[in-house]
C-alpha cells in the first residue's frame, strides 16, 4: 500500500492531538480510534472515517494488515507515519499500527421515532467517562431507544467513553439538551412517563408502572440529579439500599432500572 | 499532638511502599487509606489501624485535625512525617495530611451463618479492580451475605478496589477458595442453589427460581467463567442481550442478577 508519509508537524497529526486533549472545537464529534479492535468496530459499524494513520512498522498481525487496507480505502484521507509519530499521538501501549480519526453519529430529536413501549435514559451531569460508556453499553444491551444528556459534564468523544461503551456508542442514539426544561418538555410531548432515580420519597422500582413509553433520569456521581429536574412533577423511583453504603454506582443503578423496565415491557 | 518524626528511610514508610506496589507478602491484608474520607470510613467501621502517618503541613480542614487525633489514638503506632515523605507514599494529589495502613477484615467459612434465603456472589477470575470494588458496593446495597472469590486475579487490598467499594469492603464478608471444586462443594454443603451467569444455553434470569439460598457465579471480563465451574451440573441464567454488543460489564450484569434475586426473595 502506497500512502503519503507525514511527520509530527503535519496538521492532521496536530488535529489528533487536539482531539485527544480536547483543546479545539470538535463540532463533527471526531474521536480517536486506536488498534485492531477499534478498527474492526469502525468497519463493522460503517462509521465515517475522516483520517487514517498507518504505521506499518508497528503492525505484527496479518489481520491488522488487512484492516489497514480496508480502512485506507474507506477513509477521506490516509497517511503513512513513523513509529516515532505514532508514539506521539497514541494513548495506548500497542496501537497495532492503526489509528484513525472517526466521527460519532449525530442525532437530532427529529431522527428518532418511538414505538409504544419506548425506553429512554436521561443522564444528568454524569462526570466519570467510564460510567457514561458503561451506561451506553447497557442501553445497547437492553434495547433502549436513546440516551439523553442534560447538564453534560463529560464529552462522548472521550477515549474512556468510547472504550467502556465497547463500540456501542456507534449505534445507540444520543441527544443532548442545553436546558433541562427543554428535555423534560420534549419527553412529555413524546408521551413519555418520566421517573427520577432518587432514594428520597421514592417508590420501590419494582412497584413502578412501566407501561407505555418510559424515561428514567439518573444524576451525577457526587450530587445526584440536578434541581431543575425536580420542577416538572415527575415521580421518583428507588432501588432499595439495604447495607451500610448510601448509594450504588450510577451505571449499576441505571442498569437495574433499565432492565426492570425492559423485563416488564417484554413480560419476561 | 506530639508524635515521633520519621523520614523516608524508616521501615514503616518502606512498608507502605511495598503495600502500594504489592512487592511484599501481605498476610494481614493491609491496605493504604489516604485522606479524610478514607479515615472517616476507617473510624466509623472500627477497622484495625496498624500505622498512622500524620503530616500536619498538609492539613487544611479542622475536621482533618480532629480525625488525626482520633486516628492516632486508635492506631497501633503513629508517626509524624514531612510533606516530602507524604508525597513519596501518597498516590493521591491531596491526601489531606492523613495516611494509614489499615487491615481488611479476614473471614473464614466458619465465620458465616446463613439464613433461609441467603444470597452469595461468586466472582471467578475478575481482573479489573474497579469492577471488583463496584461489585462489593452492590453486594452491600442488596444485603448479600458474602462475596466468594475463585481464580482470584486482583487483590482486595488494591487501592482501586477499596475506592470503588466506597468503604463497603470493610463490612461485606469475602472468602477466597484456592480451588473451584472446594467452593462448589462448600456452597452445596450449605444448601445453596448455584447459577452460572452465561448467555449460552441459559434460562432468562427472570424465570429462575430464587427460593432458598442462592449463589450466582460471574466470570472474568475477557474469558467469562472458568471451565472448572461447568463440571458441577449447575444451571445457567442469562440477562438477555438485545443489541449489537455481546455482553454487559460484569459488575452491571452481576448487579442486575443480584437485585433480581433480592427482589424475588423479598417479594418486592
Amino acid at each position: 500500500m502506497e500512502l503519503q508519509a507525514i511527520g509530527v508537524q503535519h496538521p492532521a497529526v496536530r488535529q489528533v492531538q487536539h482531539i485527544q486533549n480536547n483543546t479545539a472545537p470538535n463540532r463533527y464529534k471526531l474521536f480517536v480510534a486506536e488498534g485492531l479492535w477499534a478498527h474492526n468496530m469502525l468497519l463493522s459499524h460503517n462509521a465515517p472515517i475522516d483520517t487514517f494513520f498507518w504505521c506499518p512498522e508497528a503492525i505484527y498481525a496479518d489481520e491488522a494488515h488487512r484492516r489497514a487496507e480496508e480502512t485506507a480505502a474507506r477513509a477521506e484521507r490516509a497517511f503513512r507515519i513513523s513509529l516515532r509519530t505514532l508514539e506521539k499521538i497514541s494513548e495506548r501501549d500497542k496501537p497495532d499500527g492503526l489509528l484513525s480519526l472517526a466521527a460519532l453519529p449525530r442525532w437530532t430529536p427529529r431522527d428518532l421515532r418511538f414505538g409504544r413501549s419506548a425506553l429512554v435514559l436521561v443522564a444528568d451531569g454524569l462526570e466519570i467517562p467510564g460510567n457514561l460508556g458503561t451506561l451506553i453499553r447497557t442501553l445497547d444491551a437492553c434495547g433502549a431507544d436513546a440516551l439523553v444528556l442534560t447538564n453534560r459534564k463529560t464529552r462522548l468523544t472521550h477515549p474512556k467513553v468510547i472504550r467502556a461503551s465497547q463500540g456501542t456508542i456507534l449505534s445507540v442514539p444520543t441527544l443532548e439538551f442545553e436546558e433541562v426544561a427543554e428535555a423534560a418538555e420534549w419527553l412529555s410531548s413524546q408521551r413519555f412517563t418520566t421517573y427520577l432515580a432518587d432514594t428520597d420519597e421514592a417508590l420501590n422500582y419494582r412497584q413502578a408502572d412501566y407501561s407505555g413509553r418510559t424515561a428514567l433520569v439518573v444524576g451525577s456521581e457526587r450530587y445526584g440529579i440536578g434541581k431543575a429536574w425536580y420542577e416538572h412533577g415527575h415521580s421518583r423511583v428507588a432501588v432499595p439500599m439495604l447495607g451500610s453504603g448510601d448509594s450504588l454506582n450510577v451505571s449499576v443503578s441505571a442498569s437495574i432500572l433499565l432492565y426492570e423496565a425492559r423485563a416488564r415491557k417484554s413480560r419476561w
